[in-house]
């Protein structure tokens, strides 16, 4: 197979559930960030960071730097995240007044830095003598990375150049430092390599992709290279004693890498810089550590909800088949680098393993994230909530039972924002021959090879797809792994399967109308039974949502309940007004009742019931409430 | 109920289980404990307990040093361990070589002593000044009151008063500091409340009770206490801040308190104080706390094997009905502690209840913190251990597939040898009126009363018990709650049951014969639907023991079987070379084969088979290994 991109994002006009979101996240989550990255929402944390980019810009031009900076190290991320997601909104969801909002965002942050192309308001502003000193917690580079994202994206959406220049002489400031004066080290936090990625692909400037590409090559081969430059500074932000290399995937070099470890949002981040570089270079060496990382995550280190990163300790991967339902941590922002990570593995090969994993994250962990009124957020995902257990024993302080509002440390609110209104760029690909599907997106779609679209569906409740050609063309379209009953048709024609990799190619033409249906049947999934904490369990899933079971539905206890193997699992009709619209599914299951007795050599009584489940995304959005994905199994 | 008490150490002479124990800590755990105290155990990390009291003894004397003082600040309570140990061993197993080697010991450690009565190595080397001002983390009154219970052990078991001398001058040192001075505060690891009353209830000195009733009552009274005291100083052994006020049960007062929170070792230490305190004052309200808090741990945060604290953060109580296996820290000292609470709430009322919780503990969880040759120890007893997982993953770093060696912090071992010692007195307690059989132990007992008898059983794995008195008078045996088909007979004719409180209450004869016969029968456990990780979960027990499955008997993989709801359970003949002798169990049951996948829609094949469980207790002797206490259930 050849390789193949993602669509530019204007390439994609959303509609139906994409659709949805995306308006969601205009109308609600962008200017709700915005008024705290101006501290203007009510209630929030103070978040300082448009005030951080003016005062830098005091700071640059030698005045008085005000109430100087606030925040955390890697405070200027937030504007970065939120300006691209507003240009990924723009692009599909045109609205000039914020287009100007973000216009003069852009100023104060073009004005914040510095004649040598350096750009970092906690340093500029606090201490530019320690640039670039700490690398293990300073996120200067994060930051950077963020900002070159946001840079490409609004030039992407709106062509204006002014934040991309900023960021190609920010990314020269950093070749120089890196490459010409042969400064030690690479990025504690992995993001500014596939954001150099970007900047290469979008501009063509070398100097982006040898960085990105020095960055991936050294890191781990020296990897003792934190604790040494611990011991050269006198100074730290947290007290990281940089001991523990698996954190930030140091401990060999990267095309030597065999197990996901450490941070799960800095692996994600790191892996999909590496398939990234694969994918320019055809570095096989690098691409093959990719596809053993993938399998290291989505065979042995993965939630069935696309969740990553077994424990709170470090936010990070544990080993393999540790996947406990209570205490994950499971963090949104994980999730979203595992379809990052996904997109760039289909970049490389077409292969609709990686889109199936990229629909499971994004349809479970990554929606779960935000509440459906896109006013709060989780960072972490647990597949078990248990009020007076969740958020209250010690290990499980960082398992809530409902979402929180705005943190100061606010990675996962912007970063669910501007992968849903990107929504576009994965679910479609395309190469110089064929257009591809990877993902089921309501809307119109308009590929560089002129093939043009409409995908009409009420996708992921309804599983009929349809595709209108208005301009034809070589058309690849995935079928996801899940379907057990897939079929095509091409004007009513039926059209005999014979996918390659996952995906159907075939050419077609003006006018024609393709109807992809898949599997509407419930599907009981089994974990291996080398996972502990899973055996004799069973979870309920639907196309690409994976369901649970929240008290508010199953009468305040779901502990109780066991469903019944080969027991009927009944769709509900889609009720609209049910959580913002949702199908539920009603199983045969029992209820045990006990005796009260914390032990009993008397097996609880069981009855006959039925219980009722909702998508896993939907959940926590009725108050408090007792929730569980893998149920007992009884027959 | 009237009231009733333990029996003097050398009341009972041992036999059959408890015998071969008790031979094993004399033989084996005694002296090698003793060859570390002295730093001549080859491979043991240095301990130099012992040069540490002869080091503080030259400061006494104004003399150098030497090497000064080593290891942790509460280094001293392993030799107080030891001696206690000792005694109880010199009295159910006398050794005239053992007690002269005590002797010099206890030389050594009252050439320690300061002239003003104080005794404390760490203080007394390092830094004088320092005394008392460090009770958080200190542990000198911790130190204190394990010699305490050292020097009472001693008198009861050889009747030679010279550490019981020091260790009164000592108690006087500490009454004049907090009582005639009246210095704030109170100790931040209880033991010497519980062992000040020992020292009362040994001589009468009403000024060791007086100060155990004010450390009980002042504790909580001010929960800030430990934060000001932090405040109030320049130096910390550990950092502690003193500010999570439930770490060492001074959030309330004492008799406000209805949850068992905060470090289980200190938690059970101090309720023991508080029920024997109210024991001796008769103090309603306390005893009425204990009640609260013994049900606290009981009925909601114990373990099956009766191991307590649900977390290794803080090695502490979590919250009601959260009891994971394969994380649980479940100590082994603080299992001890529970008998210990469990027998002081005997005192206050001979309840069956408390027995049988003291029996779950000690064959579960206490003798499981030994390997079988007494040589290695568990300070955590997971109910579940997964060899790749256990040990490995930074959530279950503490939870080791096989028992390690001596550790610097030295706890558990020798707790372990002064509990196994001095069985008899949690076994067999009488007051004016009756003599008590709370736990089943073979051997020779003497009552004060003059009631003497022979126990002739090979419980735990017979369940007929002989008592055949030699001196008549009242009796009162313990049905245990566990046997649902008890029976007893006098000179071979069935006595009609009257339990009171779960006793049977009679007069025996010179010449009588006795023959208690418990239920033989295998029970299947079931937990509460409450305790999220058991939900679907059964257990297998006989008598007082719990089993467990370890993949050495079964194939190498534990976590595929699933044990046949009412499928046959059938005990082995007893296997005397088998893990020094066990029953072991086979169940019906079926074996899951999955296809590999970390998760699939197509259930795991299934097998019939048979699943071999052995006592838990027995576990981890025979190498790294998966373990399971709670099995699936099918049918």
């Amino acid at each position: 197979m050849k390789k193949q991109q993602q669509v530019p994002i204007t390439a994609y006009r959303s509609d139906g559930f994409i659709g949805k979101y995306q308006q969601l996240i205009k109308d609600t989550v962008i200017p709700y960030q915005y008024s705290v990255l101006c501290d203007e929402a009510p209630g929030a944390e103070k978040s300082h960071v448009v005030q951080n980019f003016i005062n830098a810009g005091k700071a640059i031009r030698g005045e008085d730097v005000g109430d100087g900076f606030y925040g955390m190290v890697f405070q200027d991320s937030d504007a970065a995240k939120w300006l691209e997601a507003v240009a990924y909104s723009l692009a599909v969801l045109p609205d000039p007044e914020l287009e100007a909002t973000a216009d003069k965002l852009i100023d104060i942050i073009a004005d914040a830095q510095d004649a040598d192309g350096y750009l970092n308001t906690y340093y500029t502003i606090k201490d530019q003598d320690k640039r670039w000193t700490n690398l293990l917690e300073g996120h200067e580079l994060y930051c950077c990375g963020h900002m070159m994202e946001a840079a490409c994206a609004y030039f992407d959406a709106t062509k204006k150049r002014k934040l991309l220049d900023v960021m190609l002489r920010n990314a020269e400031h950093i070749y120089q430092h890196f490459i010409v004066e042969g400064a030690p080290g690479y990025p504690g936090h992995p993001e500014v390599e596939l954001a150099l990625i970007k900047m290469y692909r979008m501009t063509g400037n070398q100097h982006c992709l040898d960085l990105a590409a020095h960055f991936i090559n050294v890191r781990g081969v020296d990897p003792l290279y934190y604790e040494k430059e611990v011991a050269s500074r006198s100074w730290s932000v947290w007290g990281s004693d940089g001991k523990n290399p698996d954190y930030q995937q140091s401990r060999r070099p990267v095309r030597e890498q065999t197990d996901a470890v450490g941070h799960a949002v800095r692996a994600v981040y790191l892996y999909t810089a590496m398939a990234d570089l694969a994918s320019v270079t055809g570095d096989e060496k690098l691409l093959n550590a990719c596809k053993v990382l993938w399998d290291s995550i989505t065979c042995r280190r993965m939630y069935l909800t696309g969740g990553i990163g077994s424990t709170v300790q470090g936010e990070a991967f544990t080993v393999d088949y540790d996947l406990p339902g209570d205490t994950a941590y499971a963090e949104t922002c994980a999730s979203i680098g595992l379809m990052f990570f996904g997109s760039r593995m289909l970049e490389n090969r077409p292969v609709s393993d990686y889109a199936d994993v990229m629909e499971k994250a994004f349809y479970n962990t990554v929606l779960g994230g935000m509440q459906l009124d896109g006013k709060r957020f989780f960072y972490v995902n647990p597949l078990e909530c248990l009020p007076g257990i969740s958020g209250e024993a010690v290990t499980h302080r960082h398992d809530l039972p409902t979402r929180p509002g705005w943190y100061a440390c606010a990675c996962c609110p912007p970063n669910v924002a501007r992968l849903i209104s990107s929504y576009g760029q994965f679910a479609y690909g395309e190469n110089d021959e064929t257009a591809y599907c990877h993902l089921i997106a309501a809307g119109e779609i308009t590929f560089r090879s002129g093939l043009k679209m409409r995908c009409e569906t009420g996708y992921p409740y309804d599983f009929t797809v349809t595709y209108r050609i208005e301009k034809g063309g070589r058309l690849a379209i995935r079928l996801p792994g899940w379907s057990t009953a897939t079929t095509l048709s091409l004007n009513g024609n039926a059209v005999a399967l014979t996918p390659e990799e996952g995906y159907q190619y075939m050419d077609v033409k003006d006018g024609d109308v393709l109807v992809l249906t898949l599997d509407d049947g419930v599907h009981t999934v089994y974990a291996s039974t080398k996972v502990p904490q899973l055996t004799g369990k069973v979870a309920l899933g639907r196309g690409p949502l994976v369901y649970c079971f929240e008290g508010v539905d199953n009468g305040g206890d779901v502990l109780s309940l066991a469903l019944k193997r080969d027991g009927r699992v009944t769709p509900s009709a889609f009720e609209a007004d049910l959580l913002s619209g949702v199908v539920t599914l009603t199983a045969e299951a029992i209820r045990r009742t006990d005796d009260g007795d914390l032990y009993s050599t008397t097996p609880p009584a069981e009855e006959s019931c039925t219980a009722v489940a909702i998508p896993y995304y939907a959940w926590a959005n009725r108050g408090e409430n007792q929730m569980r994905v893998w149920m007992d199994e009884t027959r």
